[in-house]
């Protein structure tokens, strides 16, 4: 479905799950040869041996051509004196020497690699060779190799730490339920170490390099089976395997678990410096928010984002709704946080009368008990155990999903009182704690150092805590017996032009269910007028031709015609101004009722060089290049994710209860969704479409424009073909 | 012009220069009387004198009823046993004794006063009934008061520590060009704590706690011309003297200098929190937002986004552009900044091939001169000076306005690098250091611990240095004599009524200089007929009565009617359907030109209950509602502002330059909004104008509907009169 643009499928005749499984050898390795190990403590064979040899509990052979020992240990000269195969082999021995050892590896039944060394497809065309002779054997054989040009592994639960980021005299992550997966190994050491400093706890961290053949989504998808993770952490530039990327987040939601995922390359100029990296693919960045929307998946923006979201989920606690209860000193940080909450589409209620009667006494009545509570700088003069009074009410309060206490010191009675109450109690307790808060977080409470941060952090939680039920396995376009040769027919006149003439793309959409225009094609002014009234006036004509693909460019539309007078002037004048115009290919002009319309929408397709099809939904007509924000759905999904699609257009704005869409406009949408999904899966030589505008009013609704393109066989350089850079979808205004 | 809620303005006949020139004697006093200075080192009283008595210079005396010494030194009984006046009393005595220590001062000739104490506004109507004596006192007599219910202030620079929060044995901030004015004093502490802690230099701190007297915006307008001060934080919840922050955000324009706001009180659920604090005036927060932009304020939406701004102000460097250059040994940090910089509006141009080729011998083959710079994580196997040197080649490269070294750790070649390049060249070099960063910092080098956060600092740095020349003094209405008269009279007609008739409204409008469309006022068909055929086929019909706010709601209106027969049955029909809806008062039908568009667009006006009248300008039409995001401008405003707001409507996408608005349209809707500006500044009973549509097409513009709302005698209770909550202007929709 999907296109694998650097390197090809497993050749082995492995399935997904199958290469996967094969990752126990890799990630949870019992025996270990380190090729390249040594003395010197300042290179990675150096640093990894040293590494493993200092916690690694299962066997562990060091291997060096020229010497008889390895940091005391007793050395082999070559992975082929040590007499048993070992789960994983280390590879840190220069480029052109590993081809050989993989096919040693595989010989010997060994069970995986990871290749730390560089030297291959990011030095230029030598080293790509060579990568490109340990992909061969990798998935000729289905034997898992991680790497190369990458700094390793570390498995904190088994105590494995296949890595040289860090030194061996440094202390160990505590190994808790998140797990991070980084294409990059500089930039993956970086939020490991940024995240060991937040108090969030990862049991393993893999950096997958080159991705000759283990991927960041295959990893991930691996992962997220382990019961030690609850929670993945992933930063990615290209997205390999996107397939499994998905098959992750699908059982992400099935088991309960969160991804969170930093995607890079969202900006036309990361083009250039993605490309400069790694032969990358870079995905665009809108469609990959919409699959994150739709699988669940946390997309954030930055290393501080993931980090903050990393700590805030791994306690494990949830949120029942959208709650915020907030307790301050200051008048000036209830507000604050209170503005966060809105901007972060939080709620922020006002606590029933028996709550704040309960929390009445503990503040001065220059105080409020309402929510932000406000207990005022006062509190120092109160008893110790005011705060924690207060929060616990507040914890108890059947209103509040979540508390937001804002402090100013991690040492006092109100952090003691916080440190507590979260242990008392499920409640998610975040505090923005403004000063320090490593006494908080090592205790376990996600505490952030600015009320924002705190707030956003709560906002992920609620996103995820509110995720919709799996949709998994329901996910189907409803494919109809006969309807593609039917569709592929009328295709056969528009093959090699540059788009499907309007009036058979019209019949094609309405194959799939879409509501199309009552519409005629005329050749000459009689043929027109008979036709207007057969269809009932007013009428509108369109000049259809290849050379148009933007009729109302060169005066090929004529809008309300009302009687057949009308009509034939029309057309005549029509066809003159076109031929003025020098359009000499007229093939007909198209006499199209007019519909009415409360509201125009447009419906578009497009194929994702890495998700495959795509479909969009948003506001149509003149003004959509302005503002219009589609919303984009991957291929296929299920009827109540078309039905959220709907519903999401204009960020929910043409869904209000009064002057938006009506339930049974928003289901006949989604329908429409699930046409052009349809047709996107059956007919793969649509590439693109772009139906606009969908007429809509209380009377039905029906498509008046729309343009299909075909996979061009003289490649992109058609125009109607090629995409301008900030618009999703070709559109043909009328 | 802007309305002051809870006190009234200086009665003393000061105008704003004259009180806030006083303010010498407050914030950089000689000699400071402490009364209710104490022994006890934990009070405020004790806290402040002994703060006091460790730094400041000038004369000190301690003021104690019951005590001979303080903290050692000589007491006095009472205020008025010091011999002579001082400039400065602090006040940390019972509320109820502050208002005749306030005569006193008056009577003594001392020079200003900080009322530390609290128990006034903030804690009831007793409280209350002291604060409005204060308040008056002050204002009559032109004696400056900072607080009551505040923490006080520092000046480092004068070396007055007038200040509760910071204990007298802790480091003192060091007295930078930054000044910080917060009305809450708590809050005001952190930042100032966040500040300190991140090398952002605060050389004066003001709290302005209940503002009886001096606000957080005339303590601004005084330190926007203090010397020492370039670079002025502020936090505020509401916003009194809203001229005297103008007036600040004007000097500082003029100056050179930066004023960055955060401003809470941005949501609904705000108000509830705000009004529980303090009775404050909580403005909108777009127009807010509106503000800043038109004069020249950064407005910031957290402490750690405001503390990070301050840190990359301070050094005083400026972009001469939003060209970025990345630096880094990561593929996926660059690519990341890209991603950051583009989201943030910045650039990221590719560099000359002359600066490559000046780069690429101190990089491996495979990594990038282009930009991101790429050095590849092999920079360890190169000369330590390498970092440096291409940072070097980047700093003098004429397409890049900063530097974005993005690197691991504080210490090393690479910070050794940017700390020696900072010092040696002017170009702004803001390094993402994940690790650390305090020994950049410390060396006034702005490091941030993200790449993200380094980013936005950036973006801000760049509009703050393109920042529009001054616009001060240009900004004015053109009164044209007699006009408000002949505009009064035309208004007289629906003086008393919920809203002004359309056909009035219109030619209130054409006073101004808003082209309207062409229309008669007809009373029955055959003079609805007679109008159509003056003005010329098609045309409108529209019924004008007071009980139609929404023509359109009712039946109450007819489109493109195209003979003078079609005109006298729809007028018969319209006025049989308003019957039937029960619609008894007709004023008359209005027979209205059709008036073709392209685009159509909307102007409005309203009244800010701070900022006073505001003008908007947006897309017009029914979409308005669902994705209109109208550019705000307050009156006066200059014609570059105008145009400006024009270009910036829709976010700018609807004056791309093959399908948008053309310059002389641009210019057109910026008279526009001039005439609306001055009918505002002319016609204070004018309380809100929605004039929508206006249709704009290459023959020219017409507003087509327009609805006046008077300041209404009955209150605001009429549902035209009534804001919706999430809308900022009364539409009609026809």
């Amino acid at each position: 479905m999907s296109q694998q643009q650097d390197r090809g499928p497993a050749d082995a005749g492995l399935n997904a799950p199958e290469r996967v499984a094969a990752y126990d050898s890799l990630l949870q390795p019992s025996s270990i040869a380190v090729v390249g190990a040594s003395d010197d403590a300042r290179g990675p064979g150096g640093t990894i041996y040293a590494n493993l040899r200092q916690d690694f509990p299962g066997a562990l052979y060091p291997v060096n051509a020229r010497r008889s020992t390895v940091q005391g240990d007793k050395a082999y000269r070559s992975l082929g004196d040590i007499p048993d195969p070992v789960d994983l082999a280390v590879i840190i021995t220069p480029a052109p020497d590993v081809p050989d050892l993989i096919r040693l590896c595989i010989t010997r039944g060994d069970g995986a690699a990871v290749i730390i060394s560089s030297g291959f497809a990011e030095t230029g065309q030598d080293g790509a060779k060579v990568q490109a002779e340990v992909a061969r054997l990798a998935s000729s054989s289905g034997f898992p190799v991680l790497g190369p040009n990458c700094i390793g592994f570390m498995n904190g639960y088994a105590r494995i730490m296949a890595n040289f980021s860090l030194r061996p005299e440094a202390n160990r992550p505590v190994a808790g339920p998140v797990a991070l997966v980084s294409q990059s190994g500089g930039f993956g050491s970086y939020i490991l170490e940024k995240a060991t400093r937040a108090d969030v706890h990862v049991g393993l961290f893999v950096s997958t390099g080159n991705e000759v053949d283990v991927t960041a989504a295959s990893v991930a998808r691996y992962l997220i089976e382990r019961p030690e993770v609850t929670t993945l952490l992933m930063f990615c530039e290209a997205l390999r395997d996107p397939d499994l990327f998905l098959e992750a987040a699908d059982r992400a939601v099935e088991l309960d678990k969160t991804m969170v995922a930093l995607k890079t390359g969202n900006s036309p100029a990361v083009a250039r410096a993605a490309l400069s990296h790694t032969a990358s693919v870079v995905g665009e960045s809108a469609v990959f928010d919409a699959i994150c929307e739709q699988y669940g998946v946390l997309r954030v923006h930055s290393i501080e984002e993931m980090v903050d979201v990393g700590l805030i989920l791994q306690s494990g606690r949830r949120m029942n709704g959208r709650s915020i209860g907030v307790l301050t000193a200051s008048g000036g940080a209830g507000v604050l946080a209170a503005d966060a909450i809105s901007h972060y589409g939080l709620d922020l209620p006002a606590l029933p009368e028996s709550d704040q009667a309960r929390i009445a006494p503990y503040i001065p009545a220059y105080g409020s008990a309402l929510n932000p509570v406000d207990h005022t700088a006062q509190i120092s003069a109160l008893p110790p155990d005011t705060f924690e009074r207060i929060l616990d009410v507040m914890a108890q309060s059947e209103v509040l999903d979540a508390l937001l206490p804002v402090t100013w010191q991690d040492e006092g009675a109100a952090a003691d009182g916080i440190r507590r109450l979260h242990h008392e109690q499920a409640k998610p307790i975040v505090p923005a704690i403004t000063i320090g808060g490593g006494l908080l977080t090592r205790a376990g409470v996600p505490a952030y150092p600015d009320p924002t941060r705190a707030v956003r952090a709560l906002a992920w939680l609620a996103k995820r805590s509110t995720r919709p039920r799996p949709a998994v396995g329901r996910r189907t376009t409803s494919p109809v017996a006969g309807r593609a040769a039917q569709a592929r027919e009328l295709l056969l006149s528009s093959a090699g032009r540059p788009f499907v003439l309007e009036s058979v793309a019209k019949q094609v959409l309405a194959l799939y269910g879409v509501p199309v225009s009552r519409e005629f094609l005329a050749h000459d002014g009689p043929g027109a007028a008979q036709a207007a009234r057969k269809i009932g006036f007013p009428v509108a004509l369109k000049a259809l031709s290849y050379e148009l693909a933007h009729k109302s460019d060169a005066g090929g539309l004529r809008l309300g015609l009302s009687s057949a007078d009308e009509v034939a002037t029309a057309y005549a004048d029509l066809v003159g101004v076109l031929a003025g115009a020098g359009v000499a290919d007229l093939e007909g002009v198209l006499v199209q009722e007019m519909v009415p319309a409360d509201i125009e929408i447009m419906c578009g397709l497009k194929r994702d060089q890495v998700f495959g099809p795509v479909v969009a939904i948003g506001m149509g007509g003149t003004l959509v290049e302005l503002l219009g924000e589609p919303v984009l759905l991957r291929v296929p999904f299920t009827t109540s994710e078309a039905e959220r699609a709907v519903r999401g257009m204009a960020r929910g704005r043409i869904t209000h209860p009064t002057r938006g869409l009506t339930e049974a406009q928003i289901e006949a949408l989604a329908r429409t969704l699930s046409g052009v999904s349809a047709m996107a899966d059956e007919l793969g030589e649509i590439l693109s479409a772009d139906i606009n505008p969908i007429r809509v009013s209380a009377h039905g609704f029906k498509a008046v424009d729309a343009l299909l393109v075909l996979s061009d066989p003289r490649g992109a350089g058609h125009p109607s073909a090629r995409r301008r850079p900030d618009d999703h979808f070709e559109r043909d205004i009328t």
